[in-house]
């Protein structure tokens, strides 16, 4: 799985085919979408153009989806995945992932695909409407992809350790990779341990922090790790950006980034990691940063914009 | 269930039976014990005492015990809560608790009772030994310790949101209580909201913070409760003690409470917190204190005291 990916959320429909086939003239080989990002059937576009012109082979690309809330029912888990593929123009993913541990009511792909966090229009107020589906359930329909071939690996996202303590209790086939919130704000330091121990790969999302959440309300520009003296200082030392320092020091960890961009000089920019190294000290200082804030939490989204109180992580 | 009740832990076998019926005299009905405290033959005698000296009637009492984390397989939990009533010297419990979610190796009662956080000494290194038991398992025994009139409610402690919700989608009888840490440091309000909602009491445990935690090395003196200034002067102005104050801010939160004491003395002070009320800017106050601290930690302690790395809540 290579440590450098290009995240999809917001990749803007109209130009997502093109900044995929840009990314991989960059160099890039690993794509993290899914689902509810709305952008599958564009991003497959890409990847059809990215084999087709010969920049890469399918089995030199590390493709990574997510299943959505609304999917978790046994039932529903492999024709979520088979619209993804279907979207995707492949035969199967790399990876595919668990988004939330969030179970939502059904929603047909016919009535509204990806349903977001959608909520019944006909109920009295709005609110997420969330389904009794035990984890397991969902994970053991998870396994069966793999056994249809329809998912190399597969593993979960936003959960934490006695979630996946508990899935390896009783699963078949290990998740092999954990995708969460990871940056100087954010470190969790037990989670990655925990992991390491288990065998369990960690993509790190949103590692430059409050950037992509100041459009939805949810981080103050006073947040920004991007204009953060810490990491600017160090950038300096580095004659490197702030983003990149960022995406360094999560490698570092030897956790998998996806950073999101659309631009030709941010790929590159972005992929520009490899060729230099932090001092223990630069680690330090940065992870010094910790003070547990988490950009994107349903404890706090979901109450905002669905009405609907939805705590994961306390 | 009586919002106040007598934590037993760490109160001395040599008294304990005398402090369980001056308790009783002292207005207390509801006593939460565990086998892993190691006193539940002790406790039994005083509360045997409380009906023979007709301070009160089985019927009037609420005895809550836990289940230990070597009795997670299914064919463990009966047993473990038979031993635990043969102590007591009950023929039920009024709520039986798993009380980590923490599955270790089982361990026969005769070879070490209660085992504590075993490990076994045959082993090259010490260490805790983990078993893959799902939660799901030791719950479906659980639920079967109501069927057979053992425990009258069944709960967990020490769990977060996402594990209970996990729990409620397959539960057949659902979790009446969690018991959880809880003080000013570590408010946990959404995991309150969310028991709420779910119509799960809560119990806090260490009301008073880092007070049981300094004799273990877990806690700083720094870090008392019981001498901070906020709740110092909270105190001076309701002409109440500190650890009053800490306790009725818990029950002004609608959490039960479960203070230890030995002397009587302390058990008519942590008795007397029903006869004032903070005001909502001393709630506030306190509330305020919020900084996340977890004393209670077993990715902490058991690293520092067992040579095992075994994080449960990030």
């Amino acid at each position: 799985m290579p440590q450098l990916g290009l995240g999809t959320w917001k990749i803007d429909k109209r130009t997502c085919a093109e900044v995929i086939v840009t990314a991989a003239k960059a160099g890039y080989r690993h794509f993290d979408c899914a689902c509810d990002y709305g952008n599958e059937a564009e991003v497959g576009q890409g990847l059809r153009r990215i084999v087709e012109e010969g920049i890469a082979a399918r089995d030199e690309l590390w493709i990574t989806s997510k299943l959505w809330n609304t999917y978790h029912a046994a039932e529903h888990v492999q024709p979520a995945c088979e619209k993804t593929l279907s979207d995707l123009g492949l035969d199967y993913v790399d990876l595919y992932l668990i988004h939330f541990p969030i179970a939502l009511k059904f929603v047909p792909f016919a009535d509204r695909y990806p349903p977001e966090w959608f909520y019944d229009p006909s109920a009295k107020e709005p609110g997420l409407v969330s389904e009794p589906i035990p984890i397991r359930e969902t994970w053991e329909a998870m396994e069966k992809l793999v056994d249809a071939g329809l998912a190399k690996n597969i593993g979960v996202c936003n959960f934490g350790v006695s979630l996946i303590r508990d899935l390896l209790s009783c699963a078949r086939i290990r998740p092999s990779v954990l995708q969460v919130e990871l940056h100087p704000l954010l470190t969790q330091e037990k989670l990655l341990r925990y992991c390491a121990a288990e065998q369990i790969a960690v993509t790190a999302f949103s590692s430059f922090g409050a950037e992509s959440y100041y459009a939805l309300g949810m981080a103050q520009p006073t947040e920004s790790l991007l204009k953060h003296d810490v990491v600017s200082t160090i950038a300096a030392a580095c004659d490197k950006s702030p983003a990149q320092v960022l995406l360094r020091w999560a490698v570092q960890r030897g956790t998998i980034v996806i950073p999101k961009a659309s631009s030709q000089a941010h790929l590159e920019q972005n992929a520009a990691i490899f060729d230099f190294e932090l001092t223990a000290e630069q680690m330090a200082q940065l992870s010094a940063l910790n003070s547990g804030r988490r950009f994107n939490d349903p404890g706090d989204f979901c109450e905002a914009a669905f009405n609907t109180f939805f705590p994961i992580y306390e």
